[in-house]
């Protein structure tokens, strides 16, 4: 049998711990059925990577490969394949419940991935993936918002971290769905991120969001929320600032209990976006990934959304992933970290 | 200065106290800007009716006059008024912070109030505006369900308590837009009134949903909820029975912290429906009160949809009154309690 290269962890240990990850050989699998075997050329890390990570007390017989961003090449697919080729240059996120794109290659059903921009390196594209998803399925699927082009114009949506990963994309995605952006960003270099990514305005979330709003002129607050930060820290910030009506998504977990009743007189929604749903749950309509990720290319391609990788490593290697790994759980990423292979 | 006659309230009584309700008599209102004077003809009788009359400590000056619901004659109009004209028979629920319909005539804005079904009495009308208002809200601006006939085939709502006041229209509705409505009740009375509404199944909200949903062919649960019974008693249950992706809407705040967690993983999103968000906050779309209410006229003229009356009384009077909130309270309600003028 072949073997490839990979990071595996066979324990959960903290991101200080050099034997976090280990640099591993593996057994290099062979796609079937919509699988697609994809050559790894570069990968990004996530938060929820470290989430995974995160110590516990269980131990891995065999080595578990972490790892939900790449771009890549496609190296071979299984016989119901018929979205991709060998040769294809694809970028995908991947599923939670499978091995992951820490290794040279990977498999991946079909219908979760994405024809690569072509105005993009590998490394611009492997930032890009998860974040993507999240941001177009929060957008699009839970807030309601539609999929096109000026269609949101008189809207607004504060978006709260709006640099960090998913904020990146959801900033320029939301700017040209024609909602008016208000990002949130609490350091300089944040804020100038935030703005080069088409923010209309930029408060920031360590004061009360109301004030801050109608001070720049939302008196009643926005239509849409989208918390990528603490859902528990912000709540009540959230529930003051969105109009009766209102939509708010978060991607964060909450941790205490939340006043959900706060929301009641302005018969306001909640949704929650976590991008692993479709994959896990084998969701009859998970080829609207493939479909989101093809549309987001194209919207790359034209030049509408930037990549948003912030800086590029070389080596995809147990080291390079336990120092990434430090750095996401420092919690001051701006955009995305890409490691090539 | 013109009287009229009203039932009222000074103090926050149980309905058991002989002086919860007073017949009074006060100023009859005139009608200004978007306003229309309305001769009552007849009033229905909703949940919370008997939560604003619940026991506080407060005193109201003069007598406060509650009542959300009436069907009656356009008796006079305020300049600004270009919907309707004296002499149009009109069904409306109001506005909460405004004066009710226990009483003769009432002042109402013009872009709440729809013109009544022509085939129905004033008492078969008097019966559905607040719980047309709230099922049609909840299903279509917070599920995000089409408002068109037959548009949701294939797709699936659990409506809970689906024999009451806003279960007995949200059954007809949903059926109407295709959906395939499970309904729950728990006496043979309630679940045959909800099969008359057009449910093609009905369940038990006293056992768990999920397995029961299982039973007749809903493996992985349905893809809408519609909670109209204590949030906090359904909340796992809903959480367990909601597909991925799905959407729960409630009109009952919880009284208890919610596990909103429940929900992550499937990417489920919660609404509140709230009748009054649109009058109370004076949102710029509440003329969308009028365009329901007039659809929903038609689709009773069209016999799509049937009027939820179960008992009519004779006499808007203190007494009655203080009867009708005792028989609300004793929770057992089957479609809607009306009383003529």
């Amino acid at each position: 049998m072949t073997e490839m290269k990979a990071v595996g962890l066979y324990k959960y240990l903290p991101a200080s711990d050099p034997e976090c990850f280990v640099d591993v050989s593996v057994p290099k699998p062979e796609p079937k059925g919509h699988d697609l075997l994809v050559r790894v050329q570069a990968i990004s890390i996530n938060p929820v990577d470290t989430k995974v990570r995160a110590p516990k007390d269980q131990v891995e017989p065999t080595p578990k490969i972490l790892g939900y961003d790449a771009a890549g090449i496609v190296e071979a697919v299984g016989e119901a394949v018929t979205l991709f080729k060998p040769g294809d240059k694809v970028y995908y996120a991947g599923a939670i419940n499978r091995s992951g794109s820490y290794a040279a290659y990977q498999l991946v059903e079909d219908a979760i991935v994405g024809p690569m921009p072509q105005n993009l390196s590998f490394a611009e594209a492997a930032a890009m993936p998860l974040t993507t998803i999240t941001a177009w399925e929060a957008l699009v699927d839970r807030l309601g918002i539609p999929a096109e082009r000026g269609a949101s114009k008189g809207k607004s949506i504060l978006i709260i971290n709006a640099a960090g990963g998913v904020g990146s994309v959801a900033t320029q995605l939301a700017s040209y769905f024609g909602l008016t952006v208000i990002g949130t960003a609490s350091r300089p270099q944040t804020e100038a991120w935030t703005k080069k990514h088409g923010a209309d305005f930029v408060i920031s979330h360590r004061q009360e969001f109301l004030p801050q709003l109608q001070a720049i002129g939302f008196a009643e607050g926005v239509d849409y929320i989208l918390c990528l930060h603490s859902t528990d820290r912000h709540w009540k910030n959230m529930a003051e600032a969105i109009k009766p009506q209102g939509r708010i998504a978060s991607i964060v977990e909450n941790e205490q209990p939340l006043e959900l009743g706060l929301l009641k007189s302005k018969s306001a929604s909640f949704s929650w976006e976590f991008m692993f749903t479709r994959p896990v749950y084998q969701t009859p309509d998970r080829i609207k990934q493939h479909q989101l990720l093809e549309t987001a290319a194209q919207l790359m391609e034209q030049g509408m959304i930037q990549s948003t990788m912030h800086e590029q490593w070389q080596g995809i290697n147990a080291a390079n992933i336990r120092l990434a790994h430090q750095q996401i759980e420092a919690n001051q990423s701006i955009g995305k970290l890409v490691i090539l292979a």
